[in-house]
C-alpha cells in the first residue's frame, strides 16, 4: 500500500490552488469535475503521492456538508491498492464498515471505496485502484 | 517535496495501532515519547511515506486539546524538505504564518516547523528535515 492522495475540502478553490501552488512549489496537473459526487477537483503531484483539492459544485454535495459541519480541512486519505475488491473483502471480514459495498468510479481514472471513520480513528479512508 | 507523514490524533493508542495494522497490513516500526510535546507517537511505513499516530501523555498536550475540540482524526500533514530554514524563509516571505519562528526538534530525528492552518485551507502543515 501507499498513500495515493490526500483529499482536502476547500470552500474557495481558486484561493486554495494559489496557496498550495506556493506551498508545494508546483502547479496542479489536472482539474476534473465529478458530477456524481458534486465536486470539482484539482490535483497536485507531491513526490509519489497527490494532493486533491475538492470544492462542492452544489449544496447537497458531501463536500458542502463536510465544510458546513467541520470547516475546511482534510477530508479523506486514499491508499492505492492493486485489487480493490479483494481488499474490500479482507477489511470487511476484519470488521471494518465499508460505505459503498461495491467499487464506484472516482476522479483520476480510479475505482474507489470508502471505509467508515468509526473504525479508523476518525479518519475517512478511501481505497483506490486504477480503472482497467 | 514529498509527503513525509500524516499525523493522526487518537485517544486510544492501542486500539488505533490494531486498526491501522489491520488496515495497512503491517506493524509499526517505532514508538517514541516526545516529552516536550506531551505525545506518545507510533510510526507505520506506507510506501514512501509514514503514518504517525499521536496520543496525548497529559491534558495540556496540544493533542489532548485537539481531540477535546474536534475529536480524533487527521492532525497535520508533514512535507519533507532538504533545507528547513530556507523553506521557512521562502514561505514567510510569501505571507504564510509560521507557528514556530525557528526549527524545533520533533519525533523521528527531525527538525520541524508548523505553518498556521489559516493560510493553508484549514490544514496544519509541518515541514520537516532530517536532523544533521
Amino acid at each position: 500500500m501507499k498513500i495515493e492522495h490526500l483529499g482536502i475540502a476547500v470552500s474557495n478553490l481558486e484561493q486554495s490552488i494559489k496557496a498550495f501552488s506556493d506551498l508545494l512549489g508546483t502547479s496542479p496537473y489536472k482539474t476534473e469535475v465529478v458530477e456524481s459526487e458534486g465536486v470539482k477537483t484539482v490535483f497536485f503531484q507531491v513526490g509519489d503521492s497527490k494532493i486533491e483539492l475538492l470544492e462542492a459544485t452544489h449544496e447537497q454535495s458531501a463536500i458542502a456538508k463536510f465544510i458546513s459541519k467541520r470547516g475546511e480541512g482534510l477530508h479523506h486519505v486514499a491508499f492505492a491498492v492493486d485489487h480493490i475488491e479483494s481488499e474490500m473483502e479482507r477489511l470487511k471480514s476484519e470488521g471494518y464498515t465499508l460505505i459503498n459495498e461495491s467499487p464506484k468510479e472516482g476522479a483520476d481514472q480510479k475505482l474507489i471505496c470508502f471505509i467508515h471513520p468509526k473504525s479508523t480513528g476518525g479518519i475517512l479512508i478511501e481505497l483506490c485502484q486504477d480503472r482497467p
